[in-house]
């Protein structure tokens, strides 16, 4: 493991995240990506400590992913899946988070439809001045920070295997395709692609990325032009551009990151058709001509087939990350864990 | 662990404990606690054996108080939910329970809905010959036995933490507070404060707490005033004092235990509304001033905040018990699993 | 464990098995069945390999079975439940299966409720060059091999103890009874005890035996007599018999061997009623009194009592083997993981 300080208690969004800490989940999980690859893929650092999986919204993807996690660092896993159990019922979510760490939990892995809960659960433990660490699995339409940490690992080992960390992104152009809007996924990303250096190109329909979104990230105005919106979060450089076609943003991207499309969203009438959607913004080996010829295609998964990207192009080891994004996320999380832990074992 | 000589193969119920078997379960649960605040809070203990917890019920906090317990003696577990399970169709629960048996589970952990089940699987095991444990979670509102256990570890520690045992509580005044007629938790808990040698005053309306239930535990008559009902279940001393209003039961109290109001009772028309109930039996800052000064609150959780106890009142590591109760729990169900395990292993 | 070359990468349907084949895994399950009687009844062989159960279709009882074999043989595990999860919205199966793939699963054990699906999986992940397992724990009314297994390793463990092989079975009489065109059971078992060299008698009403059945394993016509149809899969012994009628089935039969009836059929106008079934084709101790005088009864469970099988003689040790298959089950489930998993770790 690398030699670092690490002071965080809790990893709830990537909003502060310093590049110290960026390089430091980076090099962790390079660490363990080699512990991945030997004859015994487990450590025994965690041995003893438990962490709990309190999935209030239901994903077996990330669940299974934190859980195995989890267990290669041999440590005790708990699943809590609010779908089926009935535990909650009259209960608030603080009681039922403050019960697992009566139990003894060390590190809580928390999901919920609601943005805030994993902040309002960190927040609680804190005031009652305990050691156990919240990490934030996703939380509405407001972060998915490991989501986007996996992403960057993905990113810059493939750029540096030995070495991954965030500079080697400094001047790519990444375009961020999708339903922007709504995903967490891409939040917790453009924090983490600003604090890079990269240039970072949203593209999706208006009614999935208003003007105001940029908002979010800078209290500068930007360039209005009638097709994009140019803003500089923090300095000239880097900057973070909004597009309402895709192809400005794929032009010389050096990747592209596309988001899930919900379905739900066709009810709210957010969106024509699938059909015209996969036609405007989705990814096909076509469009991605426009791009630097060795672009790599990324995908938080599970994916539309046919909508947000073509099924042939998907299973493109040439171009897609989307394999690489699931094993990163393994050794990633055990980072993230590993962090969080080994203060407390 | 404390030298113990331990005959019982199953957990079912309090009814016939001894008092030199409670004792051992709050001894060795006391060993526990302390392994738990070590460095390394498991123990080889029951390595190899496999602990299955069949909930025909659903009940999150249980099944996970028990799932961790097993983990931290290293036992494997399975968990079998029958809420999500196709097992039990046109199968019989014994069929079950012996499916269970024959891959080789050493301790079962049952909770189902019907009273008696655990018992009825019991009987079962012994009829066979085989060397497998019943511990009831909970069945129908017969018993909960780990729960009181846990309550009853929780008081005694707080006592004398290095040397829990039964007869602190001799001659305390303990209220128990709520819908006594559905509650398991209430059954195994006078059960056990009975052994205790203390005052145990029960407080409910009267369509939670009929004047016949107080011959569940004795068949002597009692002084039957129109406020309160004393009976005497074994000797003139310890008392089981029935009250239709809290004041009674709360004064020079304690120990309050306030027991879970399931809001299902409301559509049976046994209570007026959840407002006038709290206004009435509710645990409030207020009433606890009836009490002795150094009172302390228990709940078996989840909590209706507002309802069965003020949600301040909850929150205040001065009265409440509650978080305490759930760390009791681990150390409890460790215990039980160690002294129904041992002689297997 | 036995010496032996065991070169298969997925156990996906028994219709190629060899006899060296089945042999080994006879051999290697007699070797756990021995550790499972141990003091510590786990081996250390698979630390550090996960095992995902990956159950499109629910089924506790399998499930299970596979999860303690893969625990003892300290294997993690992941379970996943198509029913309970979010994971499969819009998401074909393959990426399901490789998104666990790239999680790090080394070994997946696959039901669903289509035919083929195992198959698939595994045809993927050859074509993808990587040394993950199958292991089809059951694929629409197609196959389900570790249950004819047990089913074999459970017969011939009665005869030989200590050397159980496939040839013990030879020239036994076995009768297959019940719902044979549904069940994926019937179909891997009769690849199995064709395999032996035993005489198979099939059993069942018109609607759940149709002629055509027979073709599934061999291409010669047979005698097709009114009553009953004689077909030699592969030289004129062994021989596979079909019969409308339950008693010349039992005639002498050594082994009866029970299938599981789905409720479900009625509602399929597939049979009269659950009691003419029971009387026409439900196994009872009278009804025995025609096959020899040591018979033995298996059923794959659940049982519906008083359906397939009389419930006093399912519960009787001296016919009944339906406790010894689910024991079985757990040792065979080792052998094969272990058999898949040795040459990874």
């Amino acid at each position: 493991m690398p030699t670092t300080t690490w002071n965080r208690h809790h990893v709830l969004s990537l909003a502060d995240f310093t590049t110290a800490e960026y390089d430091t989940v980076l090099q962790t999980a390079a660490s363990f990506q080699e512990v991945l690859s030997r004859r015994t893929k487990k450590v025994p650092t965690l041995q003893g400590q438990v962490v709990a999986n309190l999935f209030f919204e239901s994903s077996t993807r990330t669940r299974s992913s934190f859980e195995i996690a989890a267990k290669r660092l041999s440590a005790d896993t708990l699943n809590f899946a609010a779908a089926t159990s009935s535990m909650t019922k009259g209960e608030t979510i603080l009681d039922t988070a403050k019960t697992y760490l009566a139990m003894g939990t060390d590190i809580m892995v928390i999901r919920h439809r609601e943005a805030g809960v994993p902040n309002a659960i960190a927040a609680e433990m804190d005031r009652l001045g305990v050691r156990v660490s919240v990490l934030n699995a996703g939380d509405g339409q407001h972060e998915h920070p490991s989501q986007a940490l996996l992403d960057l690992f993905t990113i810059s080992t493939l750029i540096d295997p030995a070495n991954p960390r965030l500079k080697l992104l400094k001047g790519k152009k990444i375009a961020i395709v999708g339903d922007i809007l709504h995903s967490r996924v891409a939040r917790s990303n453009i924090w983490s692609l600003i604090a890079t250096g990269a240039q970072v190109h949203l593209a999706a329909p208006p009614t999935l990325l208003p003007k105001l979104f940029a908002e979010y990230f800078s209290e500068e105005s930007g360039d209005r032009s009638q097709e994009s919106l140019v803003i500089s979060p923090s300095s000239p450089s880097p900057q973070l551009f909004l597009h309402w076609q895709l192809e400005p943003a794929l032009q010389d991207a050096d990747f592209v990151m596309t988001l899930r499309l919900q379905k739900e969203r066709m009810t709210a009438h957010l969106l024509p058709s699938l059909r015209e959607y996969h036609q405007l913004f989705g990814i096909t080996r076509a469009k991605l001509q426009l791009c630097k010829p060795n672009v790599k295609v990324l995908h938080p998964g599970p994916v539309n087939r046919g909508v947000e990207i073509s099924s042939d192009l998907m299973d493109d080891p040439e171009f897609s990350l989307i394999q690489s994004q699931v094993t990163s996320g393994v050794a990633v999380r055990m980072a993230l864990l590993y962090l969080l832990g080994s203060g407390k074992a």
